[in-house]
């Protein structure tokens, strides 16, 4: 997905597109995401399934693997997803997914700066909505959404596969 | 993206892939979703906003725009889209949007047959998980997930833009 110009609010602070050498850092703040039984596998060598995964979210034209630099350490990632959609007269919707700050950066502004960079790229792309579901275990998580602008007006239903 | 073979659990009642042919029955279903303002525009001509995202849609090879026809008549539709993620080891997952049974039709098994034919698709694609949001004013839709194995886990937070 091509970029607008970032939005740096920070000077600290750099949002830019993963690279495949930040796979081992970002895979061990996915780690940080699970509420329950760990979910990844953050020792390396890492399962060659990142690596798969990366090659395809790279190859997809709707999604941006983001990830947040300060002080050239990353410190934030997400996942942008951009789709092409029918309702709203045919306006696209943007989703945020995977969205993780570091537990010992929390509050220093990373997490703040790559929500607004996600909005602003939406609205670039003329979306009608960007979206996220947080788990309801979460409410630190919600309040941070809230004061983002975020309204919870849905519930987020899955079936485990 | 490639289908597996069609669940047909009622003979009458077909799954398949929407044709553009078929946007001013599907438009007419999605201006039932309106809750509140009318967000679509169903008259004919439709505007062409509506072609352009269903050619978007058609090439984009992550997502399905799917219908349930019954005797003939198209009664329900539904996108799928099948995202590659990083976390839970690479594995991508699906979402249904736009989820809509026409009002004269539901109860009739339509809605059921295309849910569990998505839920069938997602795990065809190794997706951990099958996602969709139901804005919190519709408590009927919710009993209808539920009874069809989705948990309202999470919170749906959006943005509008």
């Amino acid at each position: 997905m091509a970029g607008s110009p970032h939005l740096q609010p920070n000077p600290e602070t750099n949002i830019r597109d993963a690279r495949v050498a930040d796979l081992p850092r970002i895979v061990e703040l996915l780690a940080q995401l699970s509420i329950s039984a760990p979910r990844e596998q953050p020792d390396e060598p890492l399962p060659d399934a990142y690596a798969a995964a990366f090659a395809d979210i790279s190859a997809d034209p709707r999604q941006r693997l983001l990830v947040v630099e300060a002080a050239g350490e990353i410190v934030a990632s997400a996942a942008l997803i951009i789709v092409p959609n029918l309702s709203h007269q045919g306006r696209p919707y943007a989703l945020i997914e995977n969205i993780v700050v570091d537990e010992a950066r929390r509050g220093g502004g990373a997490g703040e700066a790559l929500v607004r960079y996600a909005i602003a790229e939406a609205r670039a792309a003329s979306c009608y909505k960007l979206s996220l579901t947080s788990n309801k275990r979460r409410p630190d998580a919600h309040r941070f959404y809230e004061h983002l602008g975020f309204n919870a007006t849905h519930e987020g239903f899955r079936v485990e596969l």
